[in-house]
Formats: structure tokens, sequence, C-alpha cells
């Protein structure tokens, strides 16, 4: 039995989040809905401009964690921060959920990553990182008894952002496939896929990748159509299984020959969609590595999905295990 | 025309919020419900031993400074901070909601002020505040041309825990009272109201303050009674108004002969309790600084304490002049 059900990797961030109107993005040059970088300078430019916000930990495979771990799963985390307060913060939470977080933090500058989180009455998040610590992560931080006791390792396309992160993941991918785990990742955004097409079709061509997570306009970034159901038909024969999250209409998820529709959870009131997509690839990987079928694993994602939208800040407050029994998915 | 609506006058602190069981507050010695004062090594304790948490501006008199800014009116706020991460979230917050907050940070030690927040499953919020640099708020942190230019001074019980906060407020008093304008104060917590029994009820009977917020435990505590009416009884005495909370019952203000009970507004999931009092008395003091009627006062109460309750955190994230317009009390 593996030591871990799913190991993440990512850019260890703590969300400062605020509401904003439509305006404020043009008016600040934020592209909506994407995942802006930016540097320190225009970091404290923005929090200047910024409204009333919250701190909550973050990160897109630091919220998948959490959320593994909601859902009574195993779950282990590598990322880095630096030894400063939003990086105790980031420490404590990722521990509290009971993930396995043991990335040496940085000790003194740059410190640790943040991103700015503006939310529009639409419920769409902008982002605007400033990466920080994160780029300090590399090779040299891969705990390989990790890496190889994972069922599932999973990380962010974002980890192309910084310079030396993609070393870390290929060594992982080795160490993990080594031991005859699985590897996963999530296309992340489509201006990262933009900025890393090949790169990730690489990924995905040579194997290093078994599971692709992406949403709609990802996967079209990917093969550059504006057409989803090319993309998809392209992606069936990129890689194992690819899960497709297309917003309030739910998900694909095609696997060889095989396809299962998803359908998206009911929700109340769309509050803020940060963290969506790392929660439905919670979900999925959690009922993955238990050995569900595909489409009762799409459907966890749904859930854990459907509860993060509802909610300011990227990882549910429910527990997902509780959440998943009584959703008759447990 | 005064230069402001309301001055606020509070110990300045950050919110650490989790969520727990019955359980957990009983094997921490957490009092429910209340304020629990701390020193720092209980504070490292208790943050060990939290769950996930997520990170807001508070401070009783704080959060009532935000709200009134949220309904239009005009806010400043006395409060006392350290340059450091959290301080700097506090200011950040306070400014982006456009209150005037100018009280001279401290440097180095002791850290800004934090309030870990346990949110029960009910609701209820258990807090555990290690006051950090709020001791050093002190009668050369008044503003005069503040307090002499805000129509109505409010202040937190809370105030009597640091050492010369209460000075501050003494001479806030005067001025305000000097210049024709009136005084207001939060008796803050039932178990604060036993510890400064005498002298808050000094406050009232000195008419230092004019005005009382409270709940139904604070003035059963305050009259060292277990009957609702004869505290009430007792506090139409001894000032000219009061406006008492008791939760889903609504609010009841007496002003002289005067009686106005208020309902609740009507919620669809109680999330977290905290904040609850302090937008009462936002929004009643924006009704009452609009020459509204009290009846009115204590409707717009009601709407943002029925707002802030349905959320984690204690500052509501909607436009509470908006809302207020949306409830036809605009």
């Amino acid at each position: 039995m593996p030591d871990y059900d799913v190991l993440c990797i990512g850019n260890a961030i703590v969300d400062i989040i605020a509401q904003c109107d439509e305006a404020f993005l043009a008016d600040n040059g934020i592209i909506k809905g994407a995942m802006n970088l930016i540097d320190a300078d225009r970091a404290e430019l923005l929090y200047r401009r910024m409204g009333p916000a919250v701190e909550a930990s973050g990160g897109s495979a630091g919220n998948t964690a959490a959320g593994i771990a909601s859902f009574g799963g195993r779950a282990a985390y590598f990322g880095k921060v630096s030894r400063d307060h939003l990086g105790e913060i980031f420490t404590h939470d990722i521990h509290a959920q009971g993930v396995a977080f043991d990335t040496r933090p940085l000790t003194g500058t740059p410190p640790t990553a943040r991103s700015m989180i503006f939310v529009t009455p639409d419920g769409e998040r902008s982002m605007n990182t400033y990466l920080g610590a994160c780029v300090e992560l590399g090779p040299e931080d891969v705990e390989a008894d990790k890496a190889a006791g994972a069922a599932v390792t999973y990380f962010e396309g974002y980890l192309w952002d910084p310079p030396r992160a993609k070393e870390a993941i290929r060594l992982t991918a080795q160490h993990a496939h080594a031991a005859g785990r699985e590897v996963s990742m999530t296309l992340s955004d489509s201006f990262c896929v933009d900025r890393y097409r090949a790169e990730f079709l690489d990924l995905m061509r040579s194997r290093t990748v078994d599971i692709i997570f992406a949403n709609s306009h990802e996967i079209k970034s990917l093969y550059q159509t504006s057409s989803f159901d090319e993309a998809l038909a392209q992606i069936r024969k990129d890689c194992r299984i690819a899960a497709v999250t297309r917003s309030e209409k739910g998900s694909v998820i095609v696997n060889g020959d095989d396809t299962f529709v998803i359908e998206a959870t009911r929700i109340n009131e769309l509050v803020d969609t940060t963290g969506a997509g790392d929660l439905y690839a919670a979900g999925f990987l959690h009922g993955y590595t238990k050995g569900r079928d595909l489409k009762t694993c799409g459907d966890l994602g749904s859930l854990a999905a459907g509860l993060v939208i509802q909610q300011i800040g990227p990882r549910p407050r429910q527990n997902l295990k509780h959440e998943a029994e009584q959703a008759g998915l447990g």
C-alpha cells in the first residue's frame, strides 16, 4: 500500500482576496480570470489600490492537497515558503489540514509568495501573483520517499514559471514511475499553457504525465483551436486520462475511447470561483486513489468544486468526507 | 457639520478564524462565546492546536468603523498596531474601507494583536485574544480634532483590559462633550462587564457615556440579575439611550420612557456570529448620525448584523449602503 494517496507539488502561496468591480480590472490592466504574474513593485501598487481583504492559504496544488486531506485521503505537499509571517500561515494551515509538508523553508528574501485575488460580482477571480520564495523550489527539494511512496503525484503547470521547479517535477516523476506510481498535472491557466505549450505537450506525449486536468479554455489554448470537441479529440490521443472542467456545464472525462459526462453540482449562490479547479482535482484524485470508477471520480470533483465556489477563499470550510457521505458518494 | 459621523476607538486586532467542535473548547479550557484574554505562550499553543484558518482584520470597534464606512458614513478610528505584517494588514483594510486611521503604530514589540476565533457548528464564536501592541494605546494617541469633530464617539468596554486606554477614552469624551458631541460605548462581553462593572456603571451614571450598546448577557451581568426585564428597567435609568441585542430575538431600544422592539433579520444560514454586535452598532449609529428615528436605527443594525453572521469573518463583504437601499432603509 502506498504511503500517501496523493503528493501535490506547487507554488506555495497565501491568497489576499478582495472584491472589485469590472472597471477596476480594466483600469489596472489585470487580465480577467487569469493568473497575472507580478513583481514586488506592482504587488505593492496593487495592494495600495485593493479594497478590504481577507487572507487565506492558497496555491493551486496546496488547495488540492488540503482537499484530499479533507476527503480523508493521505496527502503530501512540496512547495517553498520563506521563514516569515505568511510562510507561517501557509505552513500552519496545510499542517492543520493533515497534509505532510516538510519542504525546507527559505531563510531571508524573497518573502513568501502572495496572490492578490480580485473577485468580480460574477464570482470570477483574477489573480495577481508575486512568486517570492517559490522561485527557489528545485530538485534538492524532492523527497524521494514521498515521490516514490504516493499513489499519484499531482503538479501544477504554474511550476513552469519559476526557474527550477520543472527540474523538481521531472525528478519526482522519475521516482514515481520507477516505483510504478502515476503522475498527473493541471494545465493551470490558458495563458500559462500559451507560455509553455510545447513543453506541456511533451510532458503528455513522453508519458511523463498520465492524467491531465484542464478546463475548456486551457485545452483549446493547448491545441490552438476554438473548438472544444477538436481539443478533446486531440487530448484523448495525447494522454491516458483527461478530466476537463467546463464551469457550470460540469466536466468531461476521457479515457481511451471512453467518455464520461459529469454534471456540475447545483449551487445556491456563486460567490468566488477561486479554488474550483483545484478542488475538482482533489475530488477526482481522492476517488481515483480509492479505486472508484471514473464517473464517481468526476462526481466527487464536482461536489468539492461546487462547495468551494459558494464561499470566499480557495479551500472549503466543510469536511469533504462528511459532504461526500451526505451526497451518497462516500 | 461634524467632520466625521462616528469616531470608533478599540483594540486593533487581526482575527485568525477556524472552525472547531464543542469538545475542542472544553479540552482547551476556552470559555464558549466569550473573549478569552491570552498571553504570547498560550497564543502559540492554541495556534498549534488550531485547524486551518483564515485571517481577516477585526477588533470590535474596528469592525464598527468599517461598517459605518460601508453604509456611506464618515468614520474615523483610534487603535494601536505594530509595524509588522499583521499591522500592515489591519491598516490596509481599514484604510481601504475609507476609514480615517492615523494612530501612530508601535515600532518593535509587542507585535500587532491577534485573536484566535474558534467557530463551533452552532455559529457561536469563542475568541482568544493576545492584546500585543494594544497595551500601548494611551491618551497621547487621542487626536483632539477627531475627538471634537465626530458627531458620535464609540468605544469598546474591552479597552478597560489594556492599562492606559481608559485614559484615552476619558480624554476623548472630554473633547467630544466640550464640542457638544455624543459618546457611546459597547459593554463588549459579559466577562468584561464582570471585570469592570463599577467603572462601566460610573461611565453611564456620570454621563461620560450617552448611548450604550449591549447584549442581554451583558446587561444581566452589569446589574447582576437573571432577569432581562429587570436589567432593562435599570439601564433605562442609567443612560439616555440603550440598544440591547438579543440574538435571534432581535433587539430592544430604550430611551427614557420609550421602548422600541426591533426584529432580527431573517437569515438563510447562521455561519459565524463574529461581528454581529459590532455591525449592529454600525447600522444603529449610521442611522443615528443621519437623524433617523430610533426604530430605523435598530432596523439598520439588524440588517448589518444579519449579513455578517451569514459569512466567515467580522466585516461583511457587501456594500451596506446598497443593502440598506435594497431593504428600503436607504
